[in-house]
């Protein structure tokens, strides 16, 4: 049999949900289901179980798109004709909710980055196989791990984890639809990098070409 | 320039959470930070931003691997070397986290099941281009539109957005590693639809073959 | 014969349990048995049959490390070489699995806190024998007693019954490893008090000094 | 500050029990808080996150006085006059509860039985020490480590795990009121070992001194 019912503590858990905070919003929720959603914002996060975005923005339903992918990467351009999630869920969002902001998260101690950093300075051989997603997919990173200034690991690491931000705030701009959208002052985008252990945000800062905490 | 600073609202948001959730939970975020993360299931569900399933599963944070893309699609497996930004993070989630459940959430009022039985009935010819990437990945939901029963269009509609987790899942045993996990008994399937105005979720019933109220 | 056959009754329960809840749940319980509890908090609760804290936190098997004697009450710090169930249960929680949060939990009609109330107010001179473990178990909770404002007996045993709580958290900082993980910011304690009659809780403000219902 | 504010996460899911489990059991809740518990049966189990008796026999709030601490040990019968946490939940629940039947569960990859046979077997020093609690606690298994058939580790740390369930049996019968309410056929004790990874439970059975599986 392929699927199962869902764990017990996940139904007691749904059903604790929806006989408090659905009933108290039940309103909100039926015209968010009447009139569409009408997001302010775009969010493009990690998938890691340990970012959680809405909490951190004090999100309400109907407030943000979010996006979750393995290292928060946007690829560049590239309308090939095959399947592409991220780049869907970029032109769903620029061209169809016309979100006005357009926000990439990165975070600290990144399984993704590790990855990348890792295939990179060649010690994860099984990443480089055309057969690892998980390879073939970090690859968009590449171009950051070129990047990186020497030093030790551990820094080059966190200094890659910040420039998967920088490298999806560039291929962003590869999109023309979102380079009009900045160009005509629709759409704003903005890079952070979240600290896991230490709660704090670093945002991208364009004059100073540097991460600087919020 | 590309990048601008995260406007105020957020940054306010941000300063509150970091003053009170993440200040009263500092020990279990360092301790996340410091053994990383061990989640006991992925979610894969949609972008949209009324869809919240860290809130109606009452998630804490380490908890849920959580994927979000448009329509909550698994393509098949399709080992190509190009970028599969889905894919990695099934595999990210099976292979390394080693995850207990996969769990795929649907929803009502879903964009962009819409826009695939539009484009599907000849209603939405911009996107049978080969340039709209939203186009080219609602094409992963084309089975599932062929599958449908006859009816009107908004209960086709609707029994379209439950397809695209039937057709997800059927997509998931298409990996050899989720075929083996969920063999060996180390990897369980379910099948959620979210009905946002209601607030309810109906489970896909392998035994039934139907989505059925919890 | 000492050890008897378990009741039918609950070999039924069990053959129930095995053929629903665990089979539904293999991967994730034999995941906890390859890879080891990693339980975020540590309860300590009362073992009065009508508490019932997995309920009320919609727990999960793997998140909750849980403690229960009669009035969870926490004695003093005192290294004598003696079995100290409690103390063992504190220091492995606290050293070993590096809990995040350590919560004690009392509760209405505590059976325990009544015979402490009977016992020091000169009504249970059995429970003055030094023989009576019960009584001796209480002691831990005498500093409670002498510290109850005037009152009527009702409104003064259920004041105790929440000094209980009071009473552990302050025993729990005599430990000096438990000390040191506050102070690190690596641990943060929280008292809670049920009322099983109404299902509400209250939780210790210590700004406040005082129980605030949640 | 020592005691903080409950994790968000956990108020809400309380907030979600009280408004579904609570609110349909509340005359229930009443008569308990009323008429007090009259559990039918004490169970003795391990603090490990992963032991769920309440679970495996589908226990109603009400139903089973439970303590639990490190490894599901009962020391021998020793009125000192000190605290004895375990001895004084025993005695409550034989004397004032009158209990019909008294249940000592194990478990497996037990986290104290496996530092008692690493600190019998040399390869714990840290737990020899006067100020170890974890150590001085895993003493009363000792007679347990001494009984142990040779073996490889593995083995022979299963084979303690089920020991210690024995072990607390026989301590059991040195409590003078146990003995007494065993010869009247007015209690019954009960020795159990759960397998978690694979669900199963295995009896003492007196007759034949061995675990079989029920």
């Amino acid at each position: 049999m392929t699927a199962r019912p869902l764990p017990e503590y996940l139904v007691r858990r749904y059903q604790g949900w929806r006989a408090t905070t659905y009933a108290g919003n039940r309103p909100w929720y039926r015209r968010l289901a009447e009139e569409g959603q009408r997001p302010r914002a775009m969010i493009v996060a990690c998938c890691d179980s340990r970012v959680h975005v809405a909490s951190i923005f004090g999100a309400d339903s109907g407030e943000f798109f979010i996006h979750r992918n393995i290292a928060n990467l946007i690829p560049p351009f590239a309308p090939s004709g095959d399947h592409h999630g991220t780049s869907a869920a970029v032109e769903y969002a620029v061209r169809e909710l016309r979100v006005a902001h357009l926000i990439v998260m990165g975070h600290s101690q990144c399984g993704g980055v590790k990855g990348c950093y890792d295939m990179c300075s060649g010690h994860a051989p099984e990443l480089l196989e055309a057969t690892s997603f998980v390879g073939r997919w970090m690859d968009i990173l590449r171009p950051g791990y070129e990047a990186l200034p020497p030093g030790g690991d551990a820094e080059r690491v966190q200094a890659l984890e910040k420039l998967s931000v920088k490298v999806s705030l560039d291929n962003l701009m590869t999109f023309p639809f979102v380079r009009a959208a900045v160009a005509d002052e629709r759409l704003t985008l903005h890079g952070l990098w979240n600290d896991i252990a230490e709660g704090t945000l670093e945002a991208w800062d364009e004059t100073r070409a540097e991460f600087v905490a919020i």
